[in-house]
């Protein structure tokens, strides 16, 4: 059987063919366009252009959605509870369309095809410009009451610490999201600290420091973003410590630009600054980096359509 | 038909006959022993005497269970993995025994009969002693991988701020739990500040200063234990809400003795507590006081025993 699963992000569109065995047969990949109606004609043309007629689509999109609708998408223009994308799609394609948070897609795609295989209690973090999360429990994806779980990034591990782009204070994403670390950098510049992130930045022609951005200036050991990135483990920590005392998961995949960029030795950061919080003692091995890379995304949009058709 | 729920504390043992309509018949209640096999006997004895046979008997305990059997019960003397409580009572008793941790019991007794009717997606907060607590995630009673989830006491939401009890910093349970609370309370007044607690506790002969011996020192104004209590109130809402963010729940219970004593009102303070830390709105009504006081664990545990005979 052949699916098709739809990655929506802020910058581009990835359209990947997905077969039996959770691989990406074929692939395509545009820029993201601004209006919604623009981008179901784009995600129906890139579908249709795949070399195989999917039987169903999954979509996912940088956002809380309930029932295949959007509750809250505050990074896509346009995108409100009366889009109805999903619906759109399908009666474009004449298949089923099932529309999920992006972060859910990236970890049902490790669960099915990559670093969560054999787990059924995993909790993924996916970082990017902010920080997402999806859940696998008992063998299920999890969305909660209302398809809002997964607000990770939002959990407070610093009560009256820094402002998070939420306006809350205290988030995780307020130290591990790519834009508040960026806007830390900022700030640590204006204030007369030297950091190369944004020569960076200009040098590879980037409209904002991406998470190449961040690892090339890592590498050469730049004082201020080491700082930051290190504000950003503490963070994360502090998180995945909470996550598994709660949950009692039996892995943590960490996936996103930054952990791709970063690696296993990233995520070896990670679980060495979740011990000291955890009640439970942590395998070595509980915390791993994605293993999809770019694909997690498609391959998990895919296999949840794929689980939609019963 | 009949079942049986058994609660089993570190003082007392309750034992309860529940009927379908989810309502205790019949009762005992006896001082804990302190060896396990005593206490094999004594549930045993315990059940028998009820007026009425189960065909299933449910024991909740405060420790993490795994499939029946105990992985770790600090609070209970001589109880390890090899200790199989429910194997010996099921060869005793002739009926299946299922072996539960006591906050998980606590809120399927509220989602069968008390607070928690209606909802799919609820946490159940027991404060007493410790803070432990429960899960019912989409519809299904969660324990994690391991039986070791609902370690809600000891999610870090003051990193390196006040001891716990587990040796770590900034767990809830460091504020909130009333072991540490009272303990918190003799630190202060052997620095000098004035409390009556300890005077209400002698008065009312406790051995240990209670809910009912809190609740009689916060209803007269004690400085030093509304102090503390506001601390607890402040990390429990850092908790629901960071539970909140993470799970998208639709309902808390908040159950155990100090709820009991303190009723809804204090369930509205955690909420109010909680809401500036939530990165949804939560609703009015969604922190609620457990609704069966002392036979939540007990109708739980029954409720447990029914389903598991599936």
């Amino acid at each position: 059987m052949l699916l098709a699963g739809v990655d929506v992000g802020g910058t581009n569109i990835g359209v990947g063919l997905v077969g039996d065995d959770h691989q990406v047969h074929h692939r395509a990949k545009e820029d993201t366009p601004t209006s919604v109606d623009a981008l179901v004609a784009q995600v129906s043309r890139m579908v249709r252009s795949l070399d195989g007629t999917p039987e169903a689509v999954g979509i996912g999109i940088p956002g809380i959605i309930h029932d295949d609708r959007v509750v809250q998408a505050p990074n896509l223009e346009g995108w409100t509870a009366e889009t109805d994308v999903a619906a759109q799609l399908s009666a474009d394609l004449g298949v089923p369309v099932s529309l999920v948070n992006d972060a859910q897609c990236g970890l049902v795609g490790e669960w099915v095809a990559g670093a969560g295989q054999g787990s059924d209690f995993l909790f993924g973090v996916w970082l990017g410009t902010g920080v997402g999360a999806g859940m696998v429990l008992d063998g299920k994806g999890y969305d909660g009451a209302n398809g809002g779980s997964g607000e990770f990034g939002h959990l407070v591990v610093r009560p009256g610490g820094a402002r998070c782009g939420c306006g809350r204070r205290g988030c995780i994403e307020a130290y591990a999201g790519r834009r508040m670390m960026t806007e830390s950098a900022r700030a640590l510049a204006a204030a007369g600290r030297k950091t190369s992130l944004f020569e960076h930045q200009e040098e590879r022609g980037k409209a904002k420091a991406t998470s190449g951005v961040w690892a090339a200036a890592l590498a050469e050991g730049d004082r201020v973003v080491t700082e930051i990135l290190d504000e950003a483990v503490a963070a994360l920590g502090i998180g995945v410590a909470n996550v598994c005392n709660l949950l009692d998961v039996d892995r943590v995949v960490v996936g996103g630009g930054m952990a791709g960029k970063l690696g296993q030795p990233f995520a070896d950061r990670i679980a060495a600054a979740a011990r000291p919080h955890a009640v439970r003692k942590m395998a070595d091995s509980m915390v791993v980096v994605a293993g999809l890379g770019d694909d997690s995304g498609v391959v998990g949009a895919a296999e949840i359509a794929r689980g939609r058709l019963g």
